[in-house]
């Protein structure tokens, strides 16, 4: 298969790349690099800097090689920055998706796979959430995420676009080649950062709030490997392949841990203290946020190996203590 | 006040332009008269033509006039065409609001009014739909309009912009004065397609569907006088620029007449046998769409004055007579 990854040198669109390398397809990257990472993308896949709203890059990239597929990652992902500068979020995550699907539509490219979130869901009272649930946004990345699967659902509706759009949960870990993994300056997703307190680069971890409505204050999440993620990916795409329904999966592990959970965890695993301290609440931030992934086990047949926390730290760990500094002083 | 108008050659637009020069404001008119008419614009606004996503051009509009205020109009809004081509309502109503909000924060240019629309509350099984009403919109002109209200309100909550977001039922009628009206290649409102018939325009009329879920199985809308709704407008200005809430209105009657009650009127009105053939229902057409303007009456003690279908069809009568070709043949 052709497969366009846009977004593919960013933490997760490199894992779903290497697992396409791996599966002996040809794949195209364009990425920005605005946060990703050339170093990040597996060879042999094609590498190319550009922002997915320059339409007469696109319209090369599609007059060159003829895809299959198409994996949109690229998106501004802060929930923190988006509270504080939505227009960003709406500008580069909504109006970039429409201009891919122009192109796509242009060039009858037929097949999307998208990158979606928990965040669409935002502070639902359901324990364990479905595809069903309804979907009311808390902060402005979730919302531009939310508008991103509709323009998808519309464009499936009109044009015969084929979709799966797949809301992650929290995801973590890295490839257990150790030959990638998450480089984010500044880094903002919690495992990766608790763990710079054992590797000696931060005293501390505040903790945003401890007077959520969970079992120990601390915010709740569901986090699945990174690896386990990107092969719910190529189970998506080969499920389009077939000429299957084009739909919306969650994926997480459907067990959700606080974030004092997390930190202790990483203590045991490291056998170093932690020491944490407590801040307000950031604004945007879901009390609990756990999958139900009982669809796309049973459509997909997706069954995550790597559910136990300590595999995931384990890799994290192992990709960090081998690349002190990501990628850049990578060879 | 300076005022930019966005879309201010447009049928709605151009009613509330001329409100607002009434009133003795230095007005701004940009549109791009794709289907606008520069000879709608009342003098002595000043009319620009141009594409509300052309981000410099903006710039020098901002930079030229210090405005106190927005009102937004620009937008593609057939339902029917929406359906077939969801990626140009996309495009052009949810990034060309983004480019403008962007233009507007970078200026600290903090009012906007906003043109939405009942559409995006779908198909509700509420007799009468109030503000507070669930929106899933049935087509992608709906679609992009709830996501342009969602991006206003994420701006109001970050960048302390002002707005009110009006959600207009079916307007229709013409400014008293005769001067303006509602001028459409192709028509798609229903009062100006059913007086082509006395108007020797047209033979019959197709009625989309009549086993819709109503008293007489046609749809039923909410009729709202372009006079009244303009009037609104000019309210909803002043009461944010007394430093008040920002929220969401509906404009209608408060009262629902089907598609035969709308062709019986116009018979009654013109004393000419109205010809009809019914057709499939058009993808995306709601049942039925009754406004509550409670909130409205109350907050803005906004009143409509033309609430009898009559003084609607005689405007438009009026319009039509004396502009058999529209703007066309205007000086």
């Amino acid at each position: 298969m052709n497969i366009l990854v846009v977004g593919g040198a960013g933490y997760i669109g490199s894992h779903i790349v290497k697992q396409l390398i791996d599966s002996n397809h040809k794949v195209v990257v364009l990425d920005n690099l605005q946060t990703g990472h050339a170093k990040a993308v597996t060879e042999p896949a094609i590498f190319i800097k550009g922002n997915v709203k320059d339409k007469p890059l696109l319209r090369n990239l599609f007059t060159e090689t003829s895809f299959d597929v198409v994996f949109h990652f690229a998106a501004n992902s802060s929930v923190e920055e988006s509270m504080k500068d939505p227009l960003l979020y709406f500008d580069n995550n909504v109006s970039g998706l429409i201009t891919l699907l122009e192109v796509m539509n242009e060039f009858a490219v037929k097949t999307i796979i998208f990158s979606s979130t928990a965040a669409v869901y935002g502070d639902t009272s359901e324990k364990v959430i479905t595809e069903d649930n309804e979907t009311i946004p808390k902060n402005p990345y979730g919302e531009s995420k939310r508008m991103m699967e509709k323009i998808i659902q519309w464009c499936h509706t009109a044009y015969d676009i084929n979709y799966v759009v797949l809301r992650y949960f929290n995801v973590a870990g890295a490839d257990l080649s150790g030959a990638i993994g998450e480089d984010h300056q500044p880094e903002t997703h919690l495992i990766p950062i608790v763990l710079e307190v054992p590797l000696s680069k931060r005293d501390f971890i505040t903790i945003f709030g401890n007077d959520y409505d969970t079992k120990d204050g601390t915010t709740v999440r569901d986090y699945v490997h990174v690896v386990d993620l990107a092969n719910a990916h190529l189970l998506a795409m080969n499920y389009l392949l077939e000429g299957k329904e084009s739909t919306i999966f969650n994926v997480g592990s459907s067990t959700g841990f606080s974030t004092l959970e997390i930190i202790n965890k990483v203590e045991e695993y490291t056998q170093k203290k932690i020491p944490v301290k407590y801040g307000n609440r950031r604004e945007g931030d879901p009390h609990s946020l756990i999958a139900s992934s009982k669809k796309i086990e049973s459509v997909l047949g997706w069954k995550p190996q790597y559910t136990d926390l300590n595999s995931i730290i384990d890799s994290v760990w192992k990709w960090h203590t081998t690349h002190p500094t990501g990628y850049e002083n990578d060879v």
